[in-house]
């Protein structure tokens, strides 16, 4: 299953070089996986508040082949793959015009919001994808 | 009471103008005002956890006469100022080579944690100033 | 005149008080700013392109009323009021759910991006507002 | 060579879990690669002054184990490491009282302020390392 979530560059986002700072793009990606979420029906804040599950960042992965710069809108073409009853990925492709400038990928695993420890993937979750 | 932060201007605070971006100077300003609290032996988590209180802030004001760049060191000079038992403000001037470069003023009170009233200034804290 | 920006609250936005971190609204209002002036038709990387003006910001004032929080949408209403021939401020007001929770100012002036030096604003600007 | 960088968190850095978010550990990898270049006698600005090259990135990684919280003090071990002639990383391990708490990689090269291109690692910098 994937999502395209389109977005503008603001110009907070550049740095001195002229370009989007890469710590912008782990933010990119947060909204992409957000917007993912959104659209199988289930929220981050429904994620945390129905089913009592945090989602937690195991490590993130960023390539950056081509800049954005100010004035640009980009796509994120978002995936999502399992890896196991635990762990899952995002996968993000960000194209401009055509091509793409950058990829990533993000690791995660669900937690418990109470005793905060690990927990397998929703079902509910699993269900919409 | 006042005191004197020093601070780098990193990379990442820069914009595509090349100066400072000026979302940065909250972030300025919310350091200093750590740092005074820290000084006079109250750290901002103490606050939390042993007077069981948060600082709120209520209104922000900056004036930008000069920019920040890149490779920048520069001070804030933090004053803490009492309106009343309840509100009170800290002002700041970032200087630069002896030059101020910017200045502004924040204006807070204080609430209990657990019910979000607002409650006077701490004795501990207005004692220490 | 008056336009109307949408926004959604990001994660990546709150703070450990789980509200809103306010060195997020400076950057509320550039895009608002943003939107306004493409909206009248001059995007800010026009006016930097075809008019070689850059605006300055010079005073930021922000009140602050009712937190937001992750998943809140809110409204950003901004009025542009002309000061006089040079000095020109944004007027911002945030709503959430009909309820004024923030209001803030801006004052500005164009300076040519050449030599720097400060310019009266583009009547191509005014014309349009 | 290693170099070893010492900073606090910033409450602005944490985020709705209490924790410090994820988006501000490439910044605090910028800071620590900064301060080894520093000490090693070449502080960014200078390499763009006087080498008149930029460092781009090309890649970042990170693992995350252990959160950050506010309040926390923690440092950054820095290692250099060279690929070849064109490509090296930086290799950062961010340790809280003596344990790991995440790691991280960057992979960079250096291209020619004015032509933008990829140009070999300057001996000036090598030699100091």
């Amino acid at each position: 299953m994937t999502f395209i979530y389109k977005r503008k560059v603001n110009f907070y986002e550049t740095d001195a070089q002229g370009i989007v700072h890469h710590s912008n793009y782990p933010k990119y990606f947060e909204e992409a996986r957000g917007f993912f979420l959104e659209k199988i029906g289930y929220p981050y804040y429904l994620v945390r508040k129905e089913l009592n599950i945090d989602i937690v960042l195991l490590n993130i992965n960023i390539n950056f082949k081509k800049p954005l710069e100010y004035g640009d809108t980009f796509e994120i073409v978002t995936t999502f793959e399992k890896e196991n009853r635990f762990f899952f990925n995002f996968k993000y492709e960000i194209v401009k015009e055509n091509t793409k400038v950058s990829d990533g990928k993000t690791r995660h695993c669900c937690i418990n919001i109470k005793d905060k420890k690990i927990t397998h993937i929703p079902d509910d979750i699993l269900n919409k994808i």
